[in-house]
């Protein structure tokens, strides 16, 4: 169900023909209310697409009335003119529902640079908006696809409220954020739009932020939290936190799964850290070592890749201490040879890596996928 | 000729059955003199090998004799026993030639995390000090290969003095440094070792510091520099920086155009940068872009790629001001779209990928690979 599971939604997700494939690809969620609290969450890169830079200022006063989004271009590195073709969008979306532009935010995914076919992403919204229906959080969810193999949904369903929530990236997942559009809905009763935002920041700071697929940061990763409050059930701030978590865990786990051309999924866990910092550079530092990546593809447990790559950070810890594990075989104790590395099974999609720094009680666990041939096939021979 | 260019140096390469292989495996580098004036630089990774560590200690005075050089084995991530191995080897060599151990510089490369097997590797040292010649800086560049297609060698003659140079290095090349062992050698009268390691340190700055093959810094990096003094000239300190830059400088391409599995060689060179920092940061995120990579692989000119890696650093610069050049053509223009990218030829080995920062003077080029089947091959199906 979505972005629709919880009450005071609608959406839906139509074929304005962006997409070669001739797949859907412009979708559509609105918020009925009674509550149109908002709050987002956008790329760390400076380069930031045009649809963006709109939303961006859409949530700043903490309300949203509807989110237009479009797969099959990205809007990005378009100049003003591309900047134009979102407000255009926005404006058009507004008119449909009767809302202002100023609380329609736009994502758009697909190929920088280039301008998108206004005319008929203009006619997938009006078609969007005809199919709008309390239900139609699947359809969205299908719509938003890029290279993703498929769609990306999860719920949470709490004591008379829940929360929903949609995904696509498949590529380009880096860290602050992955190249994602997300949306995630909730119909309970949130005081304002501040609180919004500290549950989402929150629960994107350990989940989205924590996926590392192959270093590389986006130009227009897109967050959205809305709220209707149409449940009348009113949670705790935790309770609001855990539940958001709960769905951006999902999602986040779901965008390692179906990672452009990855074989295996590889949690690399950080123990021992001096602070939550350290364990996060230590992690990244791993989880973006190509050597290690390509050996994790090929089976083979080469710690010393691992070590190769914790010896490049600033983090706290003594060379002679180190200590790694590879799916449960401790093949690296104390800085040099443990167990054999002949013991470690690799065969499995699951791939987990623990490093303990002994150097404080921090953990930290990055999610990374390993580079294939099929990833390199995949991003060499398609633009994105 | 190699190493053995300069006046004053013997070398030797031979095979002590390290390498599975059965390929040369042991070289020496006999500095005989005058002079015995010594400088290196080391990997900045915190996980050093045992034999870097020696080493350090080695030319911290400004002296040595010899260098002893295994492929192999790393002795990497070995602990107290590994760093044991390094030193009865330089107490091996120390003996052989009647210097002292602490003027033996060590080095070694291979697999990460496996004790080196002494026996063979002193029986090597003997057969390599039995094989010492005035013309064997070809033997002793074979000798360190590893995954290299072909030696490297390199050679700057000047007035009446000369440098040579040889090194290996196809695959973990990273800033400070590249996977690769090099050294350095020249006849030149220099003042003292002060001068020698000035002369060193601002030639790597611009060479081997700046290529940046996939992004992964070794456990065991050394560029060593001997100088005899055997020639009677005595170059001043500019023409000495430039005679051992040169060299260094056709080595480092010579690495570049030799990495593991790489199909094109790229240039990413920075204009317009407000300072060297900047300009380099910027350099090394593209150049460390795996999508970037990937799509030059596919022969894809895929500009929006290169302004999402320019916008995750910190530089100075307008992202409306942006400028890209590929091959020549302008593909981006003041952050959109520029000259059609159909007309980016990328056939050839060599790429040229210009950004214009348009923040300042600065002008900084970084040297790159692509990323291709081949280096996913080769760095999954065998240990490094």
């Amino acid at each position: 169900m979505s972005v629709t599971a919880p009450r005071g939604f609608r959406a839906s997700g139509v074929v304005a023909g962006l997409k070669a494939s001739g797949r859907p690809d412009v979708a559509l969620v609105v918020n009925d209310g009674p509550d149109h609290h908002a709050a987002a969450v956008f790329t760390g890169n400076r380069v930031e697409a045009a649809p963006v830079t709109w939303s961006r200022t859409v949530v700043a006063d903490g309300r949203a009335d509807v989110v237009v989004l479009n797969s099959g271009g990205a809007n990005a590195c378009t100049g003003a003119p591309g900047f134009q073709d979102t407000h255009v969008t926005a404006e058009h979306v507004a008119a449909a529902l009767g809302v202002a532009a100023g609380d329609v935010v736009v994502c758009s995914t697909g190929l920088i640079g280039e301008r998108l076919p206004m005319e008929r992403l203009l006619g997938g919204v009006d078609a969007a908006h005809a199919a709008l229906a309390a239900d139609g959080g699947g359809e969205a969810a299908e719509a938003i696809m890029t290279t993703d193999s498929v769609p990306k949904t999860a719920t949470a369903a709490r004591d008379g409220w829940s929360v929903g929530g949609m995904a696509k990236g498949a590529g380009m997942l880096a860290p602050a954020l992955a190249t994602m559009l997300v949306v995630v809905t909730t119909d309970a009763v949130v005081p304002d739009a501040a609180a919004l935002d500290s549950a989402l920041r929150e629960a994107t700071r350990t989940t989205f932020d924590r996926v590392d697929s192959d270093g590389c940061m986006s130009t227009n990763d897109t967050v959205v939290l809305l709220a209707s409050g149409a449940s009348g059930s009113t949670p705790d701030a935790g309770e609001l936190t855990e539940a958001v978590t709960a769905v951006c865990a999902d999602l986040a786990r779901q965008l390692v799964a179906d990672a452009e051309g990855a074989h295996h999924d590889i949690a690399v866990e950080i123990r021992g850290a001096a602070s939550e910092a350290d364990g996060l550079e230590v992690a990244r530092s791993v989880a973006r070592n190509n050597l290690f990546k390509c050996a994790v593809f090929g089976g083979d447990p080469n710690w010393g890749r691992v070590l190769a790559a914790v010896g490049t950070t600033g983090a706290a810890f003594d060379p002679a201490t180190l200590d790694v594990s590879m799916n449960g075989v401790q093949v690296c104790r104390a800085g040099g040879v443990g167990e054999s590395r002949d013991l470690v099974d690799l065969a499995a999609r699951e791939v987990h890596v623990l490093v303990d720094l002994h150097a404080g009680d921090e953990t930290v666990t990055v999610w990374t996928n390993d580079l294939t041939h099929d990833y390199v096939h995949e991003n060499s021979a398609y633009s994105t």
